[in-house]
């Protein structure tokens, strides 16, 4: 972890007071319809199926994040959604049960703060790159956000023999480590997290890696060497790179 | 078989009485409704198509077990349950043709007293995994199950030529050594049988199976060695395995 | 083409009346709902899309059979079946366009009198066995009709450069002469053509002609050896072969 | 870019006077409907998804072209549609932000006179072939229009590196050079654009282009030589080549 991110998070915390979810905050009654609408969104195409999640940072107090209570991601109504504090535990848990593995939430906020939305994943398609040695590589523009390279983070380097989920903060510190600054960190033999600065942008990243991720094993199946989007171009790509176009059809969809 | 497991099986028959199906059973009404659900949510998922079957133990005798009438999983209904003894024959037919392979089912309930629900299935993706030498491997948490390993029946071992069902008690015991204590068995050339203690839990493996099968083969087009779960990991992870969580998705679905 | 069958279909047509279509024949109403419902399964189950067509032999007369007229096969309704005699020519075209490719039809009823009911069809699965020297195998019971082997029609070697359609008589006996006895012929760089007794199951051959197809790409990734059904195992299966229970749930599905 | 098509498409527009969108011409409205309907159909037949665009040529001027204002293509309805010039700046703008590759449209129109409907897709199946050496090749008789070669435009060679997006007219120029006269050309790592005559053949043309990538990567799969679909033949089968009974099943589903 980044001690000073740690510290000025502490700082910006102070200054923000903390309010009551809902209460008179104008912007996040909408924030919580789009985390809802990205549970919906993901299940949809196909990202996450009954476990995953997806969490977003209180735009209140960057040392909150929401996430839902533990529930499969497509049933995730408003009412389901808890507030939480960077040591991972919920503020208000209203009697109910938290998702396991929300330390990979609550330690990625305290590492990166630049990171306002989370989405942790099992898709598929990602399993296969997580468990061989062939790393994941951008194929397209869409995907060009991959061009900085995406780690894999082996539970077993870091704490040996475990039943595989992040359910501790050391664990949740051990994987942002490993995702250091990227976009994307591989899980071997579980899955994936995604980060970005928005929900629309974290959900769209989640589903052009998922893509990506097909495309590049197709590619290896035609044999010979692959021309991949370049650093320089995925750097200029990102000048244009975001999702919104994409997010209200996604929501429309999974309506 | 177990000689053992039979004899004590016998011997729960004896202390627990058997009750006409679906009497003053109060839990037996919803275990009926979960094996209605269970054959649905294997056709929404892709599990079964138009063949393939599902059954649970009876909780009241361990020596019986409820399956539905020969009829495509989809269409089953509650009063197309009925019940079996362990010798694989309806305790009243009420004039209705039976799967001619519920021999499955039959001697696995015999030889395994920790089995109570069982799926037998002809899912695509299983079946190169079948007629090749390539071992079926988890390769995440979601199928860590499969780290016993995963036997495969070839009937030609056990009887030669034949039509390739598992249409007598005798097939059905040759099947169920083959399977010995592991929660899967591929079938050469045909399928797999898929065992747990519960419907949720019967269902959530045979959809992961599908899965690893599926990841498991782009894994191997990717290329060099694959890091698999280890035993000692799946241990661990079976701790908390459970799908009850997806299971109210999936039947939702279904719906 | 075999001549007796020819001659002997030709005796059958004298003694056996041709009756206006739908008039004084009770069976030949649901036959027809029979044909129509062939049409639009195909199209739900992914084995045709906007081409593609389905056809049965006339139980009146076998020397005539039953044939859409040229239309999406989705499209189809019982006015849209013509009546068509074996040199593929519609008996009344009540104005309507004929399928350019009839003749696959015609020539095959009149060179197989065990045929009764013909699937052509372009589904993708099936063109890589066609345009490859990888032969089509039965992987598992559920396709073991294909035991026998399944011959590749090249209309290059019938006819040299052409528009690759079969389109005439001719072209029809040739495509006749490469079926020879099979349940099955693929056409290099176009599809295959699948017959059997009965529309149920000609239709759930070419259901599980294009599953095995998929199972077999995904065996041969898989790497090895293959243990295919044997022509002993499939002869034996064949006795229990039929896919009555599955036509009234694609039916179901189709609607 | 061809300088007398240009010419000659300047003197055509001298001749064929604009008019006001809409106004007094009978046959504009169904276009546009069919322009519409060709967004939702790509979308439907996973061709597109919330980018992508397509495009048809002024019946009444071959120097305009219609085209969506900057949407995606699931949700354009007529009202959306603008009408565009040579230069890729739209005739008038009524406020709305246009596509950023709409010179891949504008600068292919000015040079194929031949052409007068254009699809730019990012359809997975293509990227492999773009970012690999494979040429796509003609499969099967559906996609045979591909026998005349299938370029690929890499914008590294046009341009180096850049945000790989087309959207100068100098960069629209330069990938109409790759696409020459054929049907296809490929974009490296971001996608295709595919040329015809009218909107049902692009279409039709866009979507077994898909299929036919999909098709050959499993026959590359199987191993062994391929045997194409003839030049010779393709130009044979090319005279019966249209989607119209296609298109009208393929508008149905997208409603």
């Amino acid at each position: 972890m980044n001690r000073r991110d740690f510290l000025s998070l502490g700082a910006m915390a102070l200054v923000a007071p903390v309010r009551a979810f809902g209460a008179a905050a104008p912007g996040l009654d909408s924030l919580i319809d789009d985390l809802v609408a990205a549970n919906h969104v993901l299940t949809t195409e196909n990202i996450l199926d009954g476990y995953g999640h997806v969490s977003v940072r209180s735009p209140q107090n960057p040392a909150r994040f929401f996430l839902s209570r533990s529930l499969a991601p497509e049933s995730v109504a408003a009412a389901d959604i808890l507030e939480y504090g960077l040591d991972g535990e919920p503020i208000d848990a209203k009697g109910r049960r938290s998702y396991l593995e929300r330390f990979i939430h609550s330690e990625i906020y305290r590492a990166r703060a630049d990171v306002s939305a989370i989405v942790h994943c099992h898709t598929p398609s990602l399993i296969p790159f997580g468990v061989t040695k062939k790393p994941l590589r951008p194929m397209y523009h869409q995907s060009a956000f991959l061009a900085a390279g995406v780690p894999v983070f082996d539970i077993r380097n870091a704490a040996g023999m475990t039943n595989m989920l992040v359910e501790t903060p050391a664990l949740g510190r051990a994987l942002a480590r490993i995702l250091a600054d990227k976009p994307v960190v591989l899980m071997r033999g579980h899955g994936a997290v995604v980060v970005a600065d928005t929900i629309p942008n974290v959900v769209g990243r989640a589903i052009y890696l998922d893509l990506n991720a097909r495309i590049q094993l197709q590619a290896i199946e035609l044999g010979g060497p692959i021309t991949e989007v370049s650093p320089e171009e995925a750097r200029k790509y990102a000048e244009s790179d975001n999702y919104s176009r994409a997010w209200e059809l996604w929501k429309k969809k999974a309506k």
